[in-house]
């Protein structure tokens, strides 16, 4: 192992779903107290806490941690669009490499069917929402490009979802935990042509939580993580006569970044979560991550290599398509699904052996900018 | 000097008060081209963005700053209540103490009056929001008792607003311009007993920056504003049996803090920019911040000793109250008006001979909890 000084301590998350029957606070509970717990410490012996959330009211993040005993503290809540969850991943893992804090708690938090009553329309990629420019338009745009620049078929953006809803049905905190076919994919109604309603993460309401400390100085340094890099930046201006559609660029920038401070290629990671928010999202993703070149990716889903069984699964979780997407927890709930995956505790969706894993979060942008945040990160088993 | 590393290149705002007609993103090039000028940088040169905004739109702070050229870097936009600008101030600053990076831009803006229309009553102290504890009358409820606890009277909470309307009048860039007398304060319509409309702070559209580096590195280092101290932390659950009104401990917490790491006493201290969200705050907070003694406040203002002239002014901007208050913008706003301070560039304003200032901002919190965050900085002169 090279260069890691960081480790995740714990994770945890609370379900994933329409829960207004239970509030911020209960959700930040359920997540908290398992990631203190599997870390083998207290709500006291928190020095910082970085949390993501996008619609979180102002101050709830702070009082819902308070209510947990986490007091006078620093608290900084992060937002960066859909990467919110893991760049307070990212600030946290900083803060304790520059040796500030020893115990860090990472939170993420959105209780999304209470802001949107369950509709996906106010979600929108402002200031283009005001035309019309919601998420799924901006994907569904970007499969158009796609289909026309490369030949991407709507049966291998289908075989993201099936993939994925497959992965899920080994996921108890999964939001939608029923395989589908191809067929229903294809045949579920159309959101953004030629994004069908199965091929889009629903909203959820969900919380998940990381402890982070220096490598090796938990309670039980054979259960830690070892984080070997981390790589946070924003988007450059969209260049338009560019082959590569709308996220490409930041996304294989981020994961450069992120492999040459690990010292590893793409090719040593055995295990992904990525952001497949749309199906075409991680059909993008898994290019621009480097795992296939420009414009094989649907082929790329179509051979199985990214299947469980196939050489590098992505997204053994199910995926933002399966867990649903409560914005400021995603990044945290991909963090804690690759922490469980390299510690083998992941039962049924274990993916064998897996030593080395990486964590993709794609935070929103425009047609005019090329993504507001993009996080990359690498993990590796201890030991 | 003892202890800084880091320091302030250069500040910038924009003005502060209702500006429809100016958007977030002409707010924000005002503030940023102004801050990166004062540094003798240009807007490539900066490596990675802290942001403050409460009620932003996801994403809006990343897309106006690349629209000034700021792109493919970090950018963490942080919500800390109130004192979201300083929050920001505070974590650039560890940055860069951290090695991490080179030139951050620290950031903050807020749009209020498109959000809210003139209203102040959005700005609730949520979830007491639901039932009516919006900021005045929580900052009423605290006048209220202390006015039972220690006397303070009317007149000297109304002395506040008057000393700082009156140092307004040498801040072009502050909302209001207008000085006020004592019957003026108290004959004006009751917000939240005892607090009438002119001890209240208005809310504004503005933006505030500053660069900060590694101390000595910049193009003009006798230019340079060296960062002795940041101390940020969150409340801790309020004592209902304490003698001290919400508020009062967490920022003598973290004021203690500050003082400590850059070894100065409140004393030494030359020149203040403080909190006055409301006339109450500003003597609460003179004596948290260890300029008087409990319950002394009052008397404080009265005396002059926190006037232009005086031995230590408080709020030689004219502070909240006649800047107003653009959530994420104030912080920075009060850092950009100690820098010039301290580098003897106030003109009408100028407190003289000011080698040592301090900055302190409160964020939120509610009957429960002793505030969702407060940070202060002891900045100094160079040379």
């Amino acid at each position: 192992m090279t260069g890691a000084s960081t480790a995740i301590w714990g994770v945890g998350t609370s379900a994933f779903g329409k829960q207004t029957e239970l509030g911020g606070p209960q959700l930040a509970w359920q997540a908290t107290v398992e990631a203190l717990d599997d870390a083998g410490i207290r709500a006291t012996d928190i020095d910082a806490v970085y949390a993501g959330t996008v619609f979180g009211d102002p101050g709830t993040v702070t009082r819902s941690l308070q209510q947990i005993g986490i007091v006078e503290v620093p608290v900084i809540t992060i937002e960066n669009a859909c990467a919110s969850g893991t760049s307070a991943f990212h600030e946290a893992r900083l803060a304790v490499e520059a040796g500030r804090y020893e115990r860090v708690l990472a939170f993420g938090i959105e209780t999304m069917t209470v802001h949107f009553d369950g509709a996906i329309s106010p979600i929108a990629s402002d200031p283009d929402g005001a035309q019309g420019f919601a998420m799924p338009s901006i994907y569904g745009m970007s499969a158009t490009r796609y289909r026309y620049e490369f030949g991407v078929t709507d049966e291998q953006m289908a075989a993201v979802a099936v993939k994925n809803r497959g992965h899920a049905l080994g996921n108890p905190r999964a939001q939608h935990r029923k395989s589908v076919t191809v067929e229903q994919v294809l045949g579920s109604r159309m959101v953004a042509d030629p994004i069908t309603l199965f091929q889009c993460c629903s909203i959820a309401d969900a919380a998940a939580a990381a402890v982070i400390g220096p490598l090796g100085e938990s309670q039980d340094p054979g259960q830690e993580v070892a984080i070997r890099s981390s790589a946070l930046r924003s988007g450059r201006l969209w260049d338009h006569t560019t082959d590569k559609v709308w996220g490409w660029d930041i996304v294989a920038d981020t994961a450069t970044q992120a492999y040459e401070a690990a010292g590893v290629g793409v090719g040593d990671i055995d295990v992904f979560e990525v952001h497949d928010a749309f199906t075409i999202g991680e059909i993008i993703t898994t290019e621009a991550l480097g795992m296939c070149e420009l414009g094989e990716g649907g082929r790329l889903v179509e051979s199985g290599h990214t299947a469980m069984g196939g050489a590098q699964p992505v997204n053994p979780s199910g995926g933002l398509l399966s867990r649903g997407h409560p914005l400021g927890a995603t990044g945290l709930a991909q963090i804690a699904e690759i922490a469980w995956q390299l510690r083998g505790m992941a039962s049924e969706r274990q993916v064998p052996g897996a030593r080395l894993g990486a964590v993709e979060t794609m935070g929103g942008g425009t047609a005019g900018i090329d993504g507001n945040a993009c996080v990359v990160t690498v993990l590796e088993q201890v030991g």
